[in-house]
């Protein structure tokens, strides 16, 4: 996975600094920083996406559900406003102005209105700056490249410290398949300016439902595995643009396909969790051995939200009194604190619900004192096993979220 | 129920410094503050409890979920010590203990070992400090007033800042009633040290499954509707002992045995909000309107675990866009936004989805600024309500919680 950026054949892209960030304290055009991107597809280019589930989604989400159903022909993204708690209906200004940005963009493509998917993040509750869109569209038009993808990968980005990206290679019988995705967000720490967005573009030839069906899977095990506070935005999303342009089907090559999007949509998902503000640990929580996938997840979530041992984490202190008590308190009716093991990376401090007698206090502070650390907690003999990923809970978190406001 | 504290007739106790409170650090007998209690009842007393719903629950718990099915007649309770994590199974030494000092106290008490209810609360994965006890029991025996609980109420706490009593009164056709309960918990901040524990006394006549009724009834509207951090204890218990000295059937004053039992219940849970370490804001969630008290519950329960609202709070800010956010996450199919209202207090931010006209920061910042905020959130027109009590999440949470360790 650690490839260098690859830009993906079929996809033109431009960002320009619009001014929107800070245009309701500053007013239009005051801000230098990227905030407006264009993505244009070539011809015959498929498209598929997910959203938030949060049932009070924004405006651009409810635009672009409804156009997906088309076929997609360019993604417009801002940063700096959400277009979110913006009026609700379908007389709304939200849903008004998010379908407006998307008829200049059109007009300017020569496209339908209803080809372009449109994608906001940034504050909530202030009018989308339709001026800003108004007075840039011609020049993102005119900017389109085939390498301007690392521009976008900055240009949707808020509160994030660094970029997102990741690209891959797939060959298969002498030919290339290229992926690339680029997304921002920052740990799901603030809803409105810490959406999570990802657009992954690849060269493949593939219809819109098996991309579909790619992508679900692919955010299953990376996007919703990943939890700061258990919040989530109004405005998430996730595209898979496929442009066609390799040659290659998506058929010859569709288990190491599904493989390469799920450890690009990882490694992304990863990228955000550390960039979650605050975060001193990245922490992977896998859960196996239950009767389900379902209650594994179960019991990796409860840990993962617990402020107990988040905050345990912080200190770096092997607490495993606190991991315990939540996995007690998961719901699972037929966990047996005997069938319990819990282990810090390759250290075992409960085995069969009782302290491991090599166990040492030391040795789980050294492990603690990592940056990255793995808890595996077993809780019976089968073969389901799944992992969620978190941070830990720091002072720096109260600060940006008792500090934060637009 | 402003009611200064009531001995109830028929129950007797005592309360020492029995050395248990850091005896895993300074050894037996060197703390001098009240640690261990002994409270006996009158023949015939009827006694109602309920437990930790934690699947690894403390071996007290599980004696006394035993014990339970006997004619109960002394309570036995330490501080300092949660015999939890003491190992798992029936031969285990934290069920050995725990039953043993039951029968220390029978032998005391003359009466059986099954007759004790053992509670116990602090440090967990150290053994109990079982000669602290041998060493007490005959001077916690000869101590037995009737007046003595409020010093119980001082030796059943642990990090709590302040004792947490209620008393109230029943009159009914020239008599009295008397209702006293006692509780510990700093918020289930620990889940070790801040158990929360309650102990009711009534001198209403009852049967033991009428007690056990109204006490879940009580449970349910009070310690089950705290969260401060959305954990739970290992050792958490509630019981409810009736002396029937006032001669006074519970059918004569059926519902306002219950209203006054809840009432006691919510006043003491809500003495334990108020004394969570690191809390700044004491938080009431109602939410109404939904198409069932559960669906209610599940977004107050969704408010209240934010921990983007519980900073939010803590800065007081009036942020509604992470309290709808929370609303809209709660997984309530059913929700639109054009149905939530939203207020604080009196004021109304939110007006069927939309930001209420006359609202303004000034005064959202005002009621913010309060220590005591109501929160309500309307749904739908039903007629549920529910209710649910927190507090923020401040600097001091994080430091308590990761500066703490036994």
């Amino acid at each position: 996975m650690k490839h260098s950026f690859i830009n993906i054949n079929g996809v033109l892209s431009a960002a320009v600094a619009s001014g929107i960030k800070n245009a309701h304290k500053l007013g239009n055009n005051q801000n230098k920083k990227l905030d407006l991107s264009l993505i244009k597809l070539a011809d015959d280019t498929q498209t598929a996406a997910v959203f938030t589930q949060n049932i009070f989604c924004a405006s651009p989400i409810l635009v672009a559900k409804n156009h997906l159903q088309y076929d997609i022909k360019a993604l417009l993204i801002n940063s700096g406003n959400a277009n979110a708690g913006t009026g609700v209906g379908s007389a709304s200004l939200g849903l008004k102005n998010a379908y407006q940005t998307c008829q200049m963009a059109a007009e300017a493509l020569g496209i339908k209105a209803e080809q372009v998917l449109p994608f906001s993040t940034g504050v909530i509750g202030q009018p989308l700056p339709i001026a800003c869109f108004a007075n840039n569209i011609s020049q993102l038009t005119n900017n389109l490249k085939d390498d301007n993808l690392p521009n976008v990968a900055k240009a949707i980005l808020t509160t994030d410290l660094v970029e997102k990206t990741a690209s891959a290679q797939i060959k298969v019988n002498g030919k290339i398949v290229n992926i690339t995705g680029i997304a921002k967000g920052s740990g799901m720490i603030c809803p409105d300016m810490a959406t999570m967005l990802c657009f992954i573009f690849t060269d493949v030839i593939a219809t819109k439902s098996k991309l579909q069906n790619c992508l679900s899977v692919a955010v299953n095990q990376s996007f919703n595995r990943i939890t700061v506070d258990g919040d989530t935005s109004t405005n998430d999303a996730c595209s898979l643009s496929a442009t066609g342009k390799s040659g290659v089907d998506i058929d010859e090559i569709s288990a190491d396909f599904q493989q390469v999007l799920n450890k690009i949509s990882q490694t992304l998902a990863h990228k955000i969790i550390k960039d979650g503000e605050g975060a001193t640990k990245f922490v992977e929580i896998a859960v196996s051995g239950a009767k389900s996938s379902e209650d594994c997840l179960q019991i990796a979530y409860t840990v993962a939200h617990s402020p107990l041992v988040k905050t345990a984490l912080f200190a770096e202190d092997a607490n495993w009194g606190r991991i315990l008590a939540a996995v007690g308190r998961a719901h699972i009716a037929y966990l047996r604190q005997s069938d319990v093991s819990l282990y810090l990376g390759e250290i075992c401090l409960i085995k069969n619900g009782q302290i491991d007698p090599t166990y040492t206090e030391e040795a789980g502070s050294k492990e603690m004192q990592k940056s990255q650390i793995v808890i595996q907690i077993k809780v019976g003999n089968s073969d389901y096993i799944e992992r969620v990923w978190t941070t830990d809970l720091s002072y720096d978190y109260i600060k940006i979220n008792a500090g934060y406001r637009s």
